[in-house]
């Protein structure tokens, strides 16, 4: 079962953020021996009563059991516990599937002292084959004793599948002019083009803010940052991405928010939109062997919907992202991307930039391009795709990365 | 400008079909120079007068010069001459794209002896690169003095790019009683997901059928035969699929027939069908770094509209072409595919197959799958992979190729 690690990203990061504590959250992670060997695989996360989550999860019509043990409890929206395992999915696993959440999250209830439907879920790994709960709920009584307020990179390295880096992301703000924190830690690397969230998201506040405006503001939030990253176009099973605001500080006078449009939580808001970014950038810059990370920015399109997608097609087409990888600064890939999103752009009005030089403009090859100067460009780490497609005043970006032999290589051979 | 040329598919066919001539068709080729160096690259057909013409084209908003020509010529269905270079597509070439397509009808149709607007183009190759027609017009009167009704091989040869042989096909059937033959050649390998037509498909035919009549057989046959496959789901800029019928088996005292639906086009029809099912399989099967050629069929759905389109989630999936590539039965990430479809599926009554194996049923992993009867069934060449998604009781079937290394290194220096 054990295969060889892949090669870190070029962008692993040479160290990970220093995480303060989020009052009201602790966590702890273990090895349960799921399916990896040598490495941590479960997480519990703990959180005062009083807490409330808010959550996106995939639009995919054959998704997991957590994902449906997930939509369940945001009904209410309280949360107690979060219960994250790596190394199998819970996907397409039919009745055994729906035991073992219910199972895993009864274990978690017990041990934490909450009812099941506090219990939040969420598995990755492996689809289709059947999670045996039996084999870990019984580590969860341990865990719930250990949880510690430091334990945040601990559980982020415990989510993680083939990313070869831990991916989290903290920010400090202010609600009513009283201090509160942000953390968040994600996983994902390849299967990856979140419809509605990204693979696993899991956000921590400790502000009072009611269920419904966290709902709204993520649900915001997440549309321009998770929803604008793809690797290769896949969408999981999985996508999860839950946000718990345990409320703590109110207790240091911060007076408790009930509505999204209140203009209190606008530096709240921007903090959550600038962490989820931050998040999903470090997604797609660990994007399954990748070589370079790239930023497609569309601009001059009849609507940001329009833009997004067109800028996906560019984001999602191998043939592009290939010559990415191959350092080829094959812009008329970008032109056939564009024409074939479906959206509306004027070809005799497109014009293109790869990085600061201009390609093409008013629909053909610019005068200034030189061909060296634009391949010298795509030597580097970070590639800028800028289109205006000439038919409106809308714009999107979206991040990806390219596509590699090394990405070939990870998926030919996931489950070997 | 040479690359090395790409290992052949797999599936290059050991002979090519032997093209009896079709009555009121002539071709040529000779070598242009375009990009290429000692093969030829520039074809062209003269047709007999009173040979009319249907046409299906690219939807790409981003769509080429010769695209656009042939749109107009369409309008009227009168066809002299067809001629098609490679090794530059003349898309996104703006103005000078525009005047090259006209300097290449007119010296066609000078040296045929017919009005510009009967004369057919398309070109294949590189996006964005002007093609200079002064270099190449000055051939067609040669070309026109050469033409053969022999020549279907060396047609088809001048239009090839990355392909690594030549796709050829033809039937023989009957309108009203009296034989006709219908010949088609095309191309194609990688940016290869038809939107109306595939990159560049020419079929001739002596029937005597009237232009709307054709054009109906033809839109409707490209639906299920052309527009069901994909290399990679990224859509050319060039697209086009023409049907060029020269009406010479009225001599021999075919009836002309006036509309699609009379039944004495119905062998016609189905052959037809037949020869273009034909060559949208032999360029899956020619896909760019191929090895496996892989059939996906969806059952179950709400409409064939529905099903075809799972059934491209599936085709166009790197994660599940890759895993293709490595022999891996991972059924999983069919569930992931069908789920991220956007169709209606119901999860829990889903069943797979891959060959003449279940690996999963009602939504679980089947209880007779045996992980190493499929992964020897995944070393074949042919793989064939059915899902019920339990909705409904429309069916549709796509052919497509996996991701292989290949595919990268083609990309990657294609224009180097």
């Amino acid at each position: 079962m054990a295969k060889a690690a892949a090669k870190a990203s070029p962008f692993a990061p040479a160290g990970l953020p220093d995480m303060p504590p989020v009052p009201g959250v602790r966590l702890a992670a273990c090895e349960a021996g799921i399916r990896y060997q040598g490495r941590t695989d479960l997480m519990l996360a703990a959180f005062e009563p009083g807490t409330v989550v808010a959550g996106v999860l995939t639009r995919s019509k054959t998704c997991s059991a957590p994902v449906l043990w997930c939509r369940a409890g945001l009904e209410h929206g309280k949360a107690r516990a979060l219960v994250v395992n790596s190394g199998n999915a819970n996907a397409f696993t039919g009745k055994k599937g729906r035991d073992s959440t219910r199972m895993t999250a009864e274990a978690a209830a017990r041990a934490i002292g909450c009812g099941a439907e506090e219990v939040y879920l969420a598995s990755t790994g492996v689809i289709g084959e059947p999670l045996d709960a039996g084999r870990f709920v019984h580590l969860l009584g341990d865990l719930a004793k250990s949880v510690k307020p430091d334990a945040f990179e601990a559980a982020a390295r415990a989510i993680m599948t083939t990313d070869t880096y831990a991916k989290l992301a903290t920010r400090t703000t202010e609600v009513g002019g009283v201090p509160v924190v942000i953390n968040g830690f994600c996983k994902g690397a390849g299967m990856m083009a979140p419809d509605m969230a990204t693979m696993l998201c899991f956000v921590f506040t400790d502000a009072a803010i009611s269920q419904p405006a966290l709902q709204g503001l993520l649900a915001g939030h997440v549309g321009t940052t998770f929803n604008c990253m793809t690797v290769d176009g896949d969408t999981s099973t999985s996508d999860t991405c839950l946000l718990f605001a345990t409320g703590a500080a109110a207790k240091r006078g911060q007076p408790p928010v009930s509505a999204a449009t209140d203009p209190r939580l606008a530096a709240f808001s921007a903090a959550l939109h600038d962490l989820l970014r931050d998040l999903a950038i470090q997604v797609a810059k660990d994007g399954e062997g990748m070589s370079k990370f790239v930023t497609i920015e569309i601009g001059g399109a009849e609507s940001w919907a329009a833009a997004r997608r067109i800028a996906l097609s560019c984001a999602n087409s191998p043939i592009l992202k290939t010559a990415i990888a191959g350092e080829d600064p094959n812009w008329g890939r970008v032109v056939m991307a564009i024409g074939k999103a479906g959206e509306a752009a004027d070809r005799d009005k497109l014009s293109i930039w790869f990085g600061p030089h201009i390609v093409a403009r008013d629909g053909e090859r610019a005068g200034e391009y030189v061909e060296e100067t634009v391949a010298a460009y795509m030597k580097g780490r970070e590639i800028h795709i800028r289109a205006d497609v000439g038919v409106g005043s809308a714009t999107a970006t979206v991040w990806t990365c390219d596509l590699t032999h090394d990405y070939v290589s990870i998926n030919a051979d996931y489950r070997s």
